[in-house]
């Protein structure tokens, strides 16, 4: 792909806007992408943001907001970045397309290649909640179970996506996927730049959301749009942190870890592949990166719910837990505002109900 | 409340959007609630339209569109109604609703409630799917399961609403729902009326979404909009089907039905509140009602995620069965435009994954 080069802005984001494009394609004119990939598309992006008055103010946040990710086409922020790399393969000619995952880009993958007229074969752990399994089948997906850790399902992805006419559709290596991911940071632009928080916070597997947000944003200051750069924090859970531990310790790259099962099944990534950049994604732009427990990624999941009436994945419940943890040690002040990433749907792992 | 006085239209529904106002309200100068409402909303509405080119194409119809209506807060259209419900028992000072449910309008409900701290007792049929039951709980809602059938559910919560202090937030009855519900058909319009399809397609229950597009159709001809009225179309499981067997029996009622099991548990509603007036909704524009098979509702669910990559719940799938019904038929022609309500998630009743 070419370098982007991007329209010289002033204040005016609507440069970057094809106003009559579906999707993520709203806004090509800033996606670095090859001119002859068809706009695949099935509505995902343009997400609302609501306020969080009675749980941000219970946690001392008194300008906090969601981004509701999960309104998406299969419940989760991936098919941002879906849509771009499965029309791009699509335009390569390619015929089968082969993921790992852990649920949420497997869905999105597949939904996309089922549109597109691909065969998919998706990786996952063998542990997988069973919705995210039967989400990924429906899309007419072969679903393929493997045992062991994470980085297992992806090797095995990787050695299958080396036959002829497939692909690796990977969310995680795939340039196209960060180039969807950045429209996250777009859309908050189209109201205007003072519409930009002061903190951005995101939970962090492979950091496929917050990539796309740091690269949207360093591009646009590149091509002379003036703002306020938000911090960018990284959320993982406290029983697989290896950007945690990296960060906090000076380390370039992900360290690695000791990992302890957790309900957060989206950011469980041991080895994040572009691990380096998301940690400088944090540390160039004055943010931080946070660890939380299993029983508070639970309990503010149940908090989430029961005071804002939104119901999202565990994986999503820690970044709102890692934002409370902020506030709380005084890294996020009270009247800063925070805009948190609700990137999966409750739907997709939904607890047993209540006795 | 006091009737509806809509501006005088020419063709420029732009006179009925409040631009900043969030989700269903951005329509409030064309919804009939009361001054004192505040806008409570979860950023429900505005959901995207997509082509069905290979679905659609297979069953005949070369311009085949879904709205994807469960792309929603809750997960499905019933969110356009529980905002301005559970607004307007808010603004009555209202401290708990009673409301009954298969499962979707429950967890509306219970979403609205729970952001508008009000408290919540959800009655559903003890045979309703565990990812529904399981949301509503988490919303904080007091989930009571009913046994016997969807009208014994109703009287249930019909008898607990009359307790002091409590408010029977029901989707079938209170005049808000209707309101909310409009907006599906006001989001076409923003498009301009060449945008609106000759036929509108519905999975109809109680009716609730083909009652509010009938009324906004209505009321914006009243108000002096020039448009070809499209012909909306009643799709019900041949399980339970009294507004069909009326429909085609010239009946003004819903008739008596015997009822059989069906996976489409958001339209197995054998004695809708408002029957009478969705066959008036149908009749009135020319349109049709179709019952469908549950192998018939169990194909297209499959073949629209196969085809399209669209998840969606089995009471959704009969919509589109039935499209493809009225294709055969040759009741939709060829060349007509059709927009299809894709009402509700997947990941409400996912089926068991293929082993």
């Amino acid at each position: 792909m070419a370098a982007l080069k991007l329209p010289r802005l002033s204040d005016d984001i609507r440069a970057l806007v094809d106003e009559g494009a579906p999707g993520v394609w709203r806004y090509r004119p800033a996606l670095d992408l090859p001119g002859d990939v068809p706009p695949l598309s099935l509505g995902e992006g343009r997400t609302p943001v609501v306020e969080l008055d009675a749980w941000g103010g219970g946690h001392g946040l008194r300008q906090c907001r969601a981004k509701l990710e999960f309104m998406a086409p299969t419940g989760s922020f991936k098919d941002r970045g879906a849509a771009p790399v499965i029309a791009s393969l699509t335009a390569q000619g390619v015929a089968k397309i082969v993921e790992d995952s852990s649920g949420n880009a497997g869905a999105a993958m597949a939904a996309y290649a089922a549109r597109a007229g691909l065969a998919a074969d998706i990786y996952v752990p063998a542990a997988a909640p069973s919705a995210k399994l039967a989400q990924i089948a429906q899309y007419g997906a072969t679903v393929i179970p493997v045992e062991g850790t994470r980085e297992d399902v992806a090797d095995a992805a990787a050695a299958a996506a080396k036959a002829p006419g497939a692909a690796y559709a990977s969310h995680s290596r795939h340039p196209a996927f960060v180039e969807g991911a950045k429209t996250y940071v777009l859309e908050l632009l189209e109201d205007g730049v003072d519409a930009l928080p002061q903190h951005l916070v995101f939970p962090v597997g492979n950091g496929g959301l917050i990539l796309g947000a740091h690269k949207a944003l360093t591009e646009l200051r590149q091509a002379g749009l003036e703002f306020s750069m938000p911090r960018l924090h990284i959320a993982q859970a406290a029983a697989c942190q290896p950007l945690v531990r990296a960060f906090n310790t000076g380390a370039a790259a992900p360290v690695a870890v000791e990992r302890r099962p957790t309900i957060a099944g989206g950011i469980d990534v041991a080895v994040p592949a572009r691990g380096a950049e998301v940690l400088r994604a944090a540390r160039d732009t004055g943010g931080s990166a946070v660890a939380v427990g299993e029983e508070e990624i639970a309990a503010t999941r149940s908090a989430l719910a029961r005071d804002e009436g939104l119901f999202v994945e565990a994986t999503s419940a820690a970044a709102f837990a890692a934002a409370a943890k902020l506030s709380a040690q005084g890294a996020i002040a009270a009247e800063d505002s925070v805009l948190i990433a609700a990137t999966g749907s409750g739907l997709k792992d939904p607890p047993q109900p209540a006795d």
